[in-house]
């Protein structure tokens, strides 16, 4: 076991500081000093090899996704990170494999300011649990559950790049090699949006960030709101990639069912559009109405006007 | 995967409330509103079956002591446990299993107020990763780091227990039926000593929780705070089992080397040594003097006021 008590050192190796880290790695716990009349938000999320990630994945990846999912889940709720804890258990000590980790691990906790202030490594099958944290003022976090009738929906980014690439890998549409790596990064490295998700604080009547795809996660939103929504199939924004792989309507089933997004999707009272649009736009954040809430308790989908219904409604991650 | 975000309403059963908690399981985060002037400590651990736990453990000790030794290393800090995120991997989903564990975690978490504000659950080997945290009055938290020349260092509880339950589980010696439960308890089903770590603030110059062994532990302490310490092992608090079985010398030799008591180990000087044992007294703790902090950078021990030294200085958990 000595070996792994090794990679803790790697864990220590950070560069970064941060003024509410009192205490970091190295006693039995981190101390936290967090900022007055902030609230914390916390997100617990592990990735299993086999189940969320397949087993070619790359250390930079796992180490990039790790962190990056539970970021998301931060977005989500407009928090802002703070203080990651992670947790890896492995096979055996690889040190290149636990280099490239760290090192992508790193490199996305330095963009949003992101300590590490605990670990723990142990010997097992691949998996990592990575506990984050992130402040948002008191009070100021948004939910699933405040969407309102007539509520316009809208997400972040482009969606269904990750679960193209996953037909990919299993063989169900060929990708020509040029653009393998641009839905392959989808999939391996996405991007946390949290500058969308503070915007979302002052704005948005409920968040949730696309893990499990947006027809399902829609459908958290609905539930916890109590509320249906009306989705725009046509509207969904989509890469050029998808669109000349699949073809218009494919592609935005595909978006519709598919997962591994991490992108936000959220709920905007008509009032709050221009505001939230022109915030969203100054901050760098593409996002695109794709609907809107309605009375009933389902979810319906149109294409080109046409309610149309979407056959592969589940995704259950990689598996 | 369905069945296994079925075990999130298992998680959201659990019967407590706390004030803090403004936002509990269920959405991407947690929201908690940490009190007023004190900080955070954290903590994670993970336990791996067949690592730091006997496979043939049950489901209730491996959910009592994946809370216990979390709260411990709180304890260690002086902190109190106020939330925890559960990561749970399972092979495949025991109704009966999960049952088991949740009940053996939340009684022990309702013993000290602590509510579960997080979970993730996952098909894979068996492991479990708990994040806890704690809250600790502002500038109060015990470091392994401030032990000084002199100071004396102490033990909550008994120790050795664990150690030998294990040597027993190999084999390596024989205990009779009658005391067998009563040693196994000690390995399975720790209790973290957060009434004793609350006290430690206010008089100890450092702490840690024996979890790979006093001799192990003490050397953190040591090596934190740049000092060197003498043990003597006739003063180690023993139980009477032990004592019967191995006779004092061996049952000092194990009880220093062997780990997974759980109790704290702490340093406190001269002049506060008669207000902490009356504290830790009016409170029901048993602490036992157990030796001194010195000026060099080793640890010795003595028997009968003779120096010895110990054999066996290893102890790397279960395995």
């Amino acid at each position: 076991m000595k070996e792994f008590d090794l990679i803790k050192h790697y864990f220590a190796k950070q560069n970064l500081t941060r003024k509410d880290v009192t205490l970091g790695i190295g006693d039995d716990c981190a101390i936290v000093t967090p900022a007055k009349d902030h609230d914390i938000a916390i997100t617990t999320d592990t990735l299993v090899e086999g189940v969320h990630f397949p087993e070619s994945t790359s250390a930079k990846a796992i180490g990039h996704k790790s962190i990056a999912v539970n970021l998301s889940d931060l977005a989500a709720m407009g928090a802002e990170p703070s203080w990651i804890s992670l947790a890896i258990t492995l096979p055996n000590v690889d040190e290149q494999w636990v280099n490239d980790f760290c090192s992508a691990a790193f490199e996305l906790c330095k963009i949003h300011n992101v300590k590490l202030i605990g670990g723990d490594t142990t010997q097992g099958p691949l998996s990592i649990t990575v506990t984050a944290q992130g402040l948002v003022p008191r009070g100021e976090h948004v939910t699933r559950t405040g969407a309102q009738n007539n509520d316009f929906i809208y997400v972040t980014g482009n969606i269904g790049d990750a679960a193209l690439f996953l037909l990919h890998y299993y063989g169900k549409v060929q990708l020509s090699d040029d653009v393998i790596p641009h839905v392959k990064k989808r999939l391996d490295f996405p991007t946390p949006r949290i500058s969308a998700g503070k915007i979302l604080r002052q704005y948005a009547s409920a968040a949730i960030d696309l893990s499990d795809g947006l027809s399902a996660d829609l459908a958290h939103i609905c539930k916890g709101s109590a509320v249906g929504a009306d989705i725009a199939l046509d509207d969904l924004p989509l890469s050029d990639i998808m669109l000349n792989t699949l073809g218009s309507e494919a592609s935005a089933n595909l978006a519709f069912s598919g997962g591994d997004d991490y992108e936000l999707l959220f709920c905007v009272p008509q009032q709050d559009r221009l505001a939230i649009e022109n915030a969203m736009k100054k901050s760098g954040n593409k996002i695109t109405c794709i609907g809107q809430i309605n009375q009933s308790s389902k979810i319906t989908t149109s294409f080109n006007n046409q309610t149309v219904s979407i056959i592969n409604k589940g995704y259950e991650h990689f598996s």
